[in-house]
């Protein structure tokens, strides 16, 4: 293809879970892909994983979600493909802290909001001004911006004060911002997912393979990826700006 | 293949909106489809249409939408494919009044919930049944009933008090069907369609042509369709009760 | 007073709920106050006791919440009280179904609709209509309607698909007549009512003196009674549509 | 009466809005007051007239809202009250900026979001602290901690996204707060306050004597005053988390 187009994905945790899965899933959809988190080591290795199966990636480590950490990694990815057009950029990264008001210290609600609203911010203003730029793709689109809800993005709850307010924060964001660009052609979208990811991490946290072998219980990364493969896919005349996805047997 | 998959859709309108786009959509994927609506007019046609074009339909005229009159038509749907389960039934009638609430007759309120949620309840009582005796796909699902919502769905308005009524009424019908069913593999979605929909109707109504022409200001059927496509084929891992739909530069 | 107010309530049961609260809360308030239910029974004491406490009641015992039975109703009230302005409505009947889907019966289905929300449309219309005739009060309203909701009201859930569509309904209806009639200083509200209330059915029902004697897992009908009076004398800068009200204790 | 209650709010403005009608309002039903706020002219002033009117108040002027100015504020206000227990707090600040996403600095949204999530969580922790130390009062409750809402806290929109987004968190942390310590007996609730509020700066921005002198299409901060004490005198067994205020004629 003459014209790939770039994807970029904020936050991918080890490597296992929706950050790496859309990695995946976009670069098999024929994107070019950016990787862009804190912790070089899960970086690399699903920059080289992409790679060798014959996808183009490039790992972007930052230090923090603050705007000048993200701006960097931006002009960066820009150096590293010129003429490549950002297309799709996803917000995956979030800052979990769960308990007791009263236990959670006082920094600790101060980065759950950094991370999950004023990175967010940071970032989408970054693909935001990379998606003005675009001509119009053959869906009608200058660009698609994704957020990774939770179920916190809709419900606070009592251990989940600071998770859901900033959850919460970014949820309004996005749908201020699928207000303002959506003139522009620009599609920004968010996701609520309602459910435990099969990731490595929860796949040792609770040690129950009951659960891990149970497609009804648990979310796969993969099916999450591809629900934002159909979102970026969507043509002008109808645009999601919201869907939750949860596993079948979820009481909810 | 050698089973197919029965698709059914009550609500076509004159055969140019929604139910119509998702009848032709899902005959494309390969399943036969049943077509309810009242009036035999437009059913006859797009039955005859889909034919047409290699695929297989067949009309089921209903003079209601009450239990009787939809419960008659799936005994007629399932005497006609005896051996082809359904797979997805999509509901998509309504009845649009609007205006003062003085100004709404107490018959028209009736009709308005009777058709949104009272038929809606009778169509997924009938699915459901059909439902629970299909083994699971491959998408490890028994079956997807699918819901159209619209803007009042979520929000009354001034002149929305019988239809918003009726669509909340909906709303709810379809969240409590997902919770209680998908626990049986059920897969029970709801769709926000926010904006004007390109139909002969709209079209003869609006009577503007670069409202017609133009992508960014009203939702394509079809586009809407491939929605209701991408949903009948999540898998058990991850699937969507609500999402919306609206133009590009749609204003909300 | 010259000029005393008529308070009207829809929804009274057995005489020991939130209908009945109100009616005592608003006698005492200084409100002539008309009953109207199904089943003389309970209305006819209720109206004895209001007057024996020095009130002003008078039972109207209607057949249905049909539109012509309430349509009678207010016009027998108007006859009983010609001179007396209608200033508080409360619709609060409601059809009590819950249960696993395929068990309710369509009919059953039906009544639910039927009662929380065509009923309340026709108790609104009358309501509304004599509010119109009325001049401004010292609040600078002509009138409040009032509407009991339920946690099922924001929520469908596995047993309440009938009972969660007929009060999502309701509360649609509620907001659009707010919408439509504040700006005719007519005050429309709507109360969710999230948690079990202190009545002889739901006494008996549990058999459980520990949920009885304690305030902080019960609502007091005579609380939510109180909200209903503080909505009625909000004044027209500061109108509220929808409050919920639940227990200290409270899970939710 | 021998054992005054105390009322802490933070955010005053310019003492012409809702936060400064709260202190009046408190101070008439027998409360002494601490003011919080950035600036100490309001405050002092504030302070001196609700003194003048034989109430009790103190100014205690913050350089901003971190924890540790927050923190030392309450130890402030205690040192100067010892023996009259904190009963009613609310949380009134904000921090105003509206404008194209890409107008908005970093350090805006930073700040958007730090007054509005982390100073509201820093002033939720002294007063929740404080009220696990009281006895229940005669309405069965330790205290009420109550925040200020806006439209924007249920909607984003195209100019409101760190408005929005920090409006949002506030809300999902207020809920959180009301299911954590409602079985503490602490009353956690929010307003949404949806329209102009009447003060001197909306007086002057508008310039429209129309605008000022109809009560139907401002909202009186008194009024706002008054539903925060009716929440503030809720008994335990119907508490309101959330209420929406509006004037009468307000399109929403």
């Amino acid at each position: 293809m003459s014209a790939r187009a770039l994807f970029v994905v904020a936050g991918i945790g080890n490597g296992t879970g929706t950050g790496a899965s859309a990695a995946r899933v976009f670069s098999k959809a024929g994107y070019s892909v950016a990787l862009i988190a804190r912790g070089a080591d899960s970086l690399n290795s699903l920059a080289a994983e992409i790679k060798a199966s014959g996808g183009d990636a490039a790992p972007f480590a930052i230090p923090d979600y603050k705007h000048e950490s993200i701006s960097t990694a931006f002009a960066s990815i820009k150096a590293h493909w010129p003429s490549t057009p950002l297309r799709v950029a996803l917000f995956n990264a979030g800052y979990g802290v769960w308990g007791s008001f009263l236990s959670i210290t006082p920094s600790q609600f101060q980065e759950s909001v950094d991370t999950s609203i004023v990175g967010a911010a940071a970032f989408a203003r970054e693909a935001i001004l990379e998606f003005k730029g675009n001509e119009l793709n053959a869906e009608g689109k200058r660009g698609t911006l994704l957020f990774t809800g939770a179920t916190a993005s809709l419900r606070g709850n009592t251990t989940t004060s600071a998770f859901s307010a900033g959850k919460h924060g970014l949820r309004a964001l996005s749908q201020s911002l699928n207000k303002e660009f959506g003139k522009e052609n620009i599609h920004v979208a968010h996701s609520i997912i309602d459910g435990g990811i099969l990731t490595d991490r929860s796949k040792e946290r609770r040690n129950d393979p009951s659960w891990e072998n149970n497609p009804d219980v648990r979310l796969s990364p993969d099916s999450i990826a591809n629900a934002y493969l159909y979102l970026a896919n969507q043509d002008r005349s109808a645009f999601t700006w919201e869907l939750d996805l949860r596993p079948a047997h979820e009481k909810w």
